[in-house]
């Protein structure tokens, strides 16, 4: 029988012979994430996550998983999902907070409860082309973190610098990070 | 009876209705979108996306929509859901879609079918503190967009252009956009 570390429910030893490997062979760290996306009509449209590679090899076990992302009728759509920027959020939520929780498990520190709040400033005289001034994008984007642990001020400060550090979505959306579009003819 | 033109399911008139409003009163373009996030225990969390304000109001009306994150198992996770950097291909698919049939719709150009597909490059030397010259977020994100429809390839790409130029979430990844986080006494 083998025993496990595990801190926060994540297994810190694998996490630990994850980074041993990668320092052995970095191409093990290199991932490709994708998705897909089928306009139904109108604003809404569907999107769908499956397969990615990493590890060295292409992953296609998972089931599908669908998405539905509509517009509000304020935004001209039938409230047939969440919309593309609340989605954005999603992602940074999912992002800070397992970027805290593993490594906070590296540090050996146990946390109870982590929950957080976002909201995003979007002025959309950008998308309407009204202005070239206003940002198309979030003009910012405030997230507030609660963390309940037996651990000082100070610490829970220090959680939230390294979720900042770690987290790739975070380090996406502040960095200014390329995108290529194509037309496949 | 009133009678409205619609172009790929867009509402053109109340899309040029809403530009008139918005000219008059900038006010009225000043959204701001929220979500929640709830740790569960080890890589999975939830989030939850439901009221927003918008249009010089808040708008509470909608009925919760729940988002499960997860990693899968090469990356210490459950399969739970699709993971944060996932979502993020989900909102700029959402996006760039949702940008391109309105503005084609604003042009009066009817669309029959547009998809798309997302691949991201995500190098887990950053996440993992073993390196600081990786960059921690997406290096690149590649997309590919196939729209079916009576029009020339230059105006194809012309459309490519304007999703690009005129979503939000291309804009949010891509103009390094502020990102705030506070913890929470």
């Amino acid at each position: 029988m083998d025993w496990f570390k595990i801190v926060n429910g994540i297994n810190a030893d694998q996490l630990f012979q994850t980074i041993d490997l990668v320092k052995e062979n970095p191409d093990l760290a290199r991932f490709k994430f994708r998705a897909q996306n089928t306009w139904i009509n109108g604003t809404p449209n569907r999107a769908m996550v499956k397969d990615f590679y990493g590890a060295l090899q292409e992953d296609d076990s998972r089931e599908p998983m669908v998405f539905d992302l509509d517009e509000p009728p304020v935004l001209c759509g039938e409230n047939k999902g969440a919309n593309p920027v609340e989605y954005l959020l999603v992602a940074l939520s999912g992002c800070l907070t397992t970027s805290m929780v593993a490594h906070a498990a590296a540090k050996d520190i146990t946390l109870e409860k982590v929950s957080s709040r976002y909201e995003g400033d979007l002025d959309l005289q950008g998308f309407l082309g009204l202005s070239e001034e206003v940002p198309v994008g979030y003009q910012t984007i405030r997230v507030y973190f609660h963390i309940e642990t037996d651990i000082s001020e100070a610490q829970k400060e220090e959680l939230v610098k390294m979720a900042q550090k770690y987290s790739p979505v975070y380090n996406t959306i502040t960095k200014a990070t390329p995108v290529m579009v194509h037309l496949e003819k």
